[in-house]
């Protein structure tokens, strides 16, 4: 095997009907196989059943703060749970707010009040500005966009470099434009390239100056304790950087227990400067009776500290550590060497960033749904779903079977070869 | 004891002294009461303490259309718990999408989506309106009317009559002013007064003629099962009311079962028209991951079906009742004779509502306050927290135990006859 482009035509055409001959063969498989969104295995899911029985009928339901967790109280969570989220996240108990079982609604919803209501530095609220607009670091997460686009939210696409957002281009872009009032991160193992943000890109992003008054960086921190090696990377804090460059309350920081326990049951946390958590806990009085509170001594009980924590995420990492490996293996086998694809090796987070020849992801995606495999859809990592070099493809390793995987990923490359070396004729 | 306005100068100063002396031995008790919100007691949380063992480790979690409920998915709920809520409720489970432990975020988030997003029928997201109003039946619940303040909603009152809001207004209003969006209805058991709307009522919410042609109908059916008597008050279903006068997509219904199992730990419903409800479905999906399906689960497996559902409730009615019927002889023993109070017997929900003379409820919570009966705020059950007439208080019996609430309400009626009297002698 060899780079394509030293193939000649004949070369070429010989080794795409041998590819189209195994893609049909593929097909006649009938194949179905998942590897669309970054869902947890159930062996994953086994790791937190004790998690069910930590809170029975004949349990104590009395905590701190002579709170009986059956009934109404703590709009703004328990004690115990901010405490545990402040160990997670650095950060003081006070600057945290506890959330129902979904990050995502918190990060909504945060983006919702700053619209309807403005956030603490705002002279008015979004929603009755003529335009409002993000910085979309990319590619990013589609979950992220689509907040944005259902709400009116122009995006502004900023490439994503070796150690974060291209920060010369978002400190031009905020420094000129009032307008722009926020900037989405996963600044740790970022969704989808696996990639930390730098200290120094942390530093930049806490220091710049912007032209808004109320610019906020939504700081969606999923994966802080999903490591896969023994090495995490670390990451600056950005509440404290933001503390020291005099923009105190520029950050909202997400977290929850999604991929730590059970996805839909676990909890969420913001945390945040205490005057932004003073104006939301009061803001939220209005909105919420408070998130459930057996479910965070469920998750007390269970999670116990961030030690408990980090050997429980050892134990995710045991399961899908191999399918990663896995994956990567795959790659470097099937691709290297034509030199049609580049991939991240991520120390952590969900996913494999994945990116082709320019102009070929949404036909690989295409030809990989024909023969049973489903990807995440080309573009959706990009705002309004459209990669500008229609390359990138997010592969999300951890919810198939070790075999499926491999089958999955084989049947990728084949793909990728087929449309690289259809593009290489079509030349 | 007789009416007041029949005692001379003389036997009332007479009175008023008796009164006095009568409260300042009250205060030397030093006591700490709390009549102010609708919370269940212990012994009502009790009831439910088996809902806490039924999704257990060794359980099956893999349920109805394969759904694993531990893992991500079913953005608008189990269709279990669709069926459970949708016989509830009296609706098609295609009627249904389950919401969080919270109806109250239901309502905050359909009168949010409405102002960013708008409903079915709206030609332009309500926060872009100039003015947006909405009636409010009053006295009512303090909660409705803070979304509203919060969100820069213009709050009109509507008094509230025997069957219900006063219908001959409420059309007058909403047939002459396209900024009247919406209306805030508790029409079972209603917060305060325990008012079930007649068929008569609901016909007429149903058929009005409306200026906007986006009005919504904002229906907190929250006691809905929420019974005190073996002859329950039957409401007049409104979606089919809607549908018969081809307003089909005018109301938004809310549930939850906060005050059937745990507040806070509950599950929460919104129903409406298919239409609604597949607008609403796909507003969520950006904004949330769904429900917690493992608390969904354990709420069908306790509750079962409507059934079993009034049973469960018949074991609530069995402790509050008695709590009731104190609260209303008290009442009747204290303060009948003197015409200085009136106020409610409801079949159902959470509250007696009672009215002092004009002008007498904010200095009575005063009093009682600083004699330690803590009662909702005066004023509360009305839009910007604004008693016209400075007369009606709240009262939530179900909290305290017997004995507290016979000394609370007999405090309350002391302090309602002070004040009634020191309001005679200053004529």
């Amino acid at each position: 095997m060899t780079d394509l482009s030293a193939l000649d035509d004949s070369e070429l055409k010989d080794l795409y009907s041998d590819l189209e001959k195994k893609y049909s063969d593929v097909k006649k498989q009938n194949l179905s196989l998942d590897m669309s969104r970054g869902k947890p295995s159930p062996e994953q899911l086994d790791l937190s059943m004790e998690l069910l029985d930590l809170v029975k009928s004949e349990d104590t339901l009395v905590v701190k703060e002579a709170i009986d967790v059956r009934n109404y109280g703590s709009v703004d969570g328990l004690i115990e749970t901010k405490q545990l989220f402040a160990e997670m996240l650095d950060v003081a108990p006070k600057q945290i707010i506890i959330g129902g079982n979904s990050s995502l609604s918190l990060m909504h919803d945060t983006v919702a009040r700053a619209l309807l209501l403005g956030v603490v530095d705002s002279k008015t609220p979004w929603s009755k500005l003529p335009n409002v607009k993000f910085l979309c670091p990319s590619p990013g997460y589609d979950r992220h966009f689509s907040i944005c686009e259902a709400l009116g939210i122009e995006m502004i696409t900023v490439e994503m470099l070796e150690d974060g957002p291209d920060m010369d281009k978002v400190e031009e872009l905020v420094k000129n434009d009032e307008n722009i009032k926020g900037i989405w991160c996963v600044p740790k193992y970022s969704n989808p390239e696996g990639i930390t943000y730098s200290d120094e890109v942390v530093t930049r992003l806490a220091q710049m100056e912007t032209k808004a008054t109320d610019f906020r960086i939504f700081w969606d921190d999923a994966y802080t304790v999903h490591h896969l090696t023994d090495q995490p990377d670390q990451l600056k804090n950005l509440l404290d950087a933001c503390v020291g460059a005099n923009n105190p309350n520029r950050a909202f920081i997400f977290a929850s227990t999604s991929k730590v326990t059970f996805p839909g049951s676990g909890i969420s946390a913001i945390a945040s400067s205490e005057e932004n958590i003073n104006l939301i806990r009061k803001q939220l009085s209005t909105q919420t009776i408070g998130p459930d509170k057996l479910n965070q001594l469920r998750h007390v009980r269970f999670l116990k500290d961030l030690k408990t924590i980090n050997q429980h995420m050892q134990k995710h990492a045991a399961i899908i550590k191999p399918k990663f490996d896995m994956v990567l293996n795959v790659l470097e086998t099937e691709l290297a060497s034509y030199n049609i694809a580049t991939w991240n090796e991520p120390n952590g987070g969900y996913f494999i960033s994945l990116n082709t020849l320019d102009g070929c992801a949404t036909e690989v995606v295409k030809l990989a749904s024909e023969a049973g495999v489903k990807l995440t859809p080309a573009g959706a990592t990009y705002p309004y779903g459209k990669d500008p070099k229609d390359r990138n493809i997010r592969i999300a390793p951890t919810f198939p079977t070790l075999t499926e995987l491999k089958t999955a990923i084989e049947v990728l490359c084949l793909c990728i070869k087929l449309v690289s070396v259809k593009k290489q004729l079509d030349k």
